[in-house]
């Protein structure tokens, strides 16, 4: 007993002289701080393009808005007891990239938009944090990501390339990687219009490789090494958005459960899981699809969290993301003070999976009149011409709004190479779809939320941290010292 | 020694009990954590409208664009070791209320949008942080605003009233208070239109009261009582803004260093410090103006750092913000990744000085033609017509801005009545000066500056802390909890 107070005691000194080394302001050289955590069980989660507004829009949404009692449904991570920021600057941009700030985050460097796992001479500066703790611990790993396992922010945990966009290259580094574990997304370009696919490389590197539901659900520790592919899947062979998600289909949440079912063994492991189409909701300006994305994301970190809490002294998880997208906010000039988050429930699918839609009625159609395009507008945004009856009346559009939607349409029913190229046309469309960019835009701005771009912005993103070692993850600093407290926690060198 | 030694023991144990209660995720229950540090001396300064993305817009603009080299120039409570996260909606709105929201960090509880000191029942649910120190600890207590000092942040530290806008009320109520110091702006109404000024009021209850700048620069520890006024205003008796400060004026910075000597006593002293023209220049979507009221409130900090170094162990600084305003990003639709800050270098004052001079050019000639217009505005933003000649080729004005300066600049020459009071019109000026707000949009989105709303919005904020107590200051919580932990850390019951 005298002997565990001792320790105890010691213990707590360490932290002290950790805590006054940060008091001095040395909050930069996180190798001041003595650590004895050692946790082998290590969580990456990464919502990609996700900073404090998007999450606090997942809280508002489930939150009350019951004027004199408002209040806010905290999510799993946002409850974690430690709490950082980072800035996510790249060598080149305030507004980086994907790829250079993962790879800050994996490897502990700054290099160009663009670049996954090289320096800004495009030279090799080590290897990334998954890498290390394969060779040096023996720790089994798993890269897990809504989007395809090559694409920028899952590619940067094990791909050394000058562009991100070689996604034949890094397909080959994914299997030379002998990771154990991909879950998620499909492998973009996997055989490059007619090179050897990655997935048959993967199999014949040993990889169960599959896309059978069944098969997923009964993944276990005996299953070897693994790559789970969603059975569906929907834009750029990512997952489909968890809005669109039937009973049926496999959500993250299963992905990171059979993962850790794979993964687990007593030598340790680490796991990074992505969110990936936060990022591209983003992209797109559509809040709903952003927020519900989120949310399944925080029930991932769920499986986590109960998996940490069967081994509280040997489990870390941090949540965070690489960065900013859309300039999203909670207010927007139109609405003032005012928000309506209800609104958002009125819309019943992804911007993407309405294109798809739209697509289609075009297609049956070519000469389909607005009139008749605001039938499928109704059903899946609730949103009706000014003057007619609904429900829910902040649903009506004002005849501003109306002819927004309109011009949006007409531009919508041209062949891209003939819509309006301008910048102003840019401003509103982005390049998206125009109908249905100028739908979400229209609900959101109702609902109370603005944007100000289609690309990544420079403001800082918020890192949750829970368990084994998260103390080190608290205060201010840049991304790149992500890696160097995951450095100095699992003690490799 | 080793008595010593024990004591630390003892304390890193007490400690380490926090950061476990912490860890079991008790982050509501702050009352959890047992706390020894007891300051005397608690700053708390509020940039009013501030979050992370005006914080980092300042550390952008002062920081290094060389490509391959990019960096950001950390401010003085950026590099504080301590760093929390705060939730800010009120009890009626996720976009909230500078009053409200100041009673939840001075009081702790949640209150309707536009009311002080009051519950949602406009009854009295107890004293402030600063009355309560006051009256319990005989400490001193200072409140400094650049606006004026019955505006609503410092107001709910002092006052109790339904509604915000009882200026006069709010005056009385200053007096009654029975503060050492007040320094920075104007009373607003000082005497609603024929009551006995509180101006004179003060000076019957005892205050030296000035506006002399030689006065106010000798100040001491032997003044008394004090209400020192900036020499010159500006907007509603506001201090002017350090865009718009030349040598003469009296920064905020010698406000607070004139603050400590008044108030510096042995029983110890609380000082609000609000920077509340942060907020007013991005209701206006004027990031030069913010940008610099944001860096003359970190060099306001550097003062209460050098005090706070003079006496480590009896000194907290906590430095937040109440709302985020404007909805501000640094990445914008037309911009895309790129962001040139150096161009916000070409505007020399701000939008309400710019105003000022256009009005009296108006008046002048009051046939005013948008080419002599463009003189001016070359002059005080470095912005110029299409075609035209300039040494930063990035102030040229494209076709679509000079056609939207030109129509902002036709609304601005009408009598504001006869002005477009469309929906349209309000989203592109949102009230402001038609011309002037289109500047800043402009100047603000070719540095890279977006905006999505003239009113607060529901980004969480910030909370930067240094010394005495700052650790109970780390994670995520509500606003309402940085109340609960002063009140922990000064002893109050």
């Amino acid at each position: 007993m005298r002997k565990h107070l001792l320790m105890v005691l010691l213990l707590a000194a360490a932290v002290m002289a950790g805590l006054s080394a940060q008091a001095a302001g040395e909050i930069q050289g996180s190798s001041a701080m003595p650590v004895q955590a050692q946790p082998k069980y290590v969580f990456m989660f990464i919502g990609d393009g996700m900073s404090h507004v998007q999450i606090n829009a997942a809280q508002v949404l489930k939150g009350s808005n019951e004027k004199g009692k408002l209040s806010l449904k905290p999510l799993t991570f946002t409850s974690f007891p430690v709490l950082g920021l980072q800035t996510t600057y790249d060598a080149t941009s305030f507004c980086p990239d994907s790829a250079s700030t993962a790879t800050s985050l994996s490897s502990g460097y700054k290099t160009h938009s663009g670049t996954l796992g090289l320096g800004i001479d495009k030279q090799m500066l080590g290897k990334t944090i998954a890498e290390q703790v394969k060779e040096q611990k023996g720790w089994k790993v798993g890269i897990v990501s809504t989007v395809t396992l090559n694409h920028a922010t899952p590619a940067a945990y094990y791909a050394h390339v000058p562009s991100r966009n070689s996604y034949y290259d890094i397909g080959l580094q994914m299997v030379q990687s002998g990771f154990d574990y991909f879950g998620g997304g499909a492998i973009n370009k996997a055989d490059d219009g007619g090179k050897k696919s990655i997935y048959t490389l993967l199999e014949e590197a040993g990889y169960l490789v599959t896309d059978d539901a069944d098969q997923i659900r009964n993944l276990s520790s005996a299953s070897g090494k693994v790559y789970a592919q969603s059975p569906r899947l929907q834009d750029s062979g990512s997952m489909p958005y968890a809005l669109d998600m039937g009973f049926e289909d496999i959500g993250l949440e299963l992905f990171v459960q059979k993962g850790i079912e794979v993964l687990d063994n007593p030598n340790g492991f680490f796991m990074m899981v992505e969110s990936g189409k936060i990022d591209w909701a983003c992209h797109a300006n559509d809040a709903a699809a952003e927020i519900y994305d989120l949310l399944a994301f925080d029930k991932s970190i769920d499986v986590a969290l109960a998996f940490a809490q069967k081994h509280p002294e040997e489990t870390l998880i941090v949540v965070t993301g690489d960065h900013e997208t859309g300039g999203m906010t909670i207010g927007y000039a139109g609405t003032g003070y005012s928000t309506a988050f209800d609104i958002l429930d009125a819309q019943k699918l992804s911007y993407i999976a309405f294109d798809e839609k739209f697509t289609a009625l075009q297609k049956q159609n070519p000469s389909l009149r607005f009139e008749q395009a605001m039938a499928l507008v109704e059903a899946d945004f609730g949103l009706v011409a000014p003057g007619k009856n609904t429900a829910n009346k902040a649903l009506v559009l004002s005849a501003l709004e109306y002819s927004k939607l309109e011009a949006s349409f007409k531009q919508a029913m041209l062949p891209s190479k003939q819509r309006d190229g301008s910048d102003q046309a840019y401003l509103l469309y982005g390049g998206y779809n125009p109908f249905s960019v100028t739908l979400t835009h229209i609900l959101n701005n109702k609902a109370g939320i603005g944007w100000t771009s289609y690309s990544h912005t420079g403001t800082p993103v918020g890192v949750y941290a829970y368990g084994s070692g998260s103390e080190l993850f608290s205060g201010s600093y840049d991304n790149t010292e992500v890696y160097a407290k995951l450095k100095q926690l699992t003690g490799i060198v």
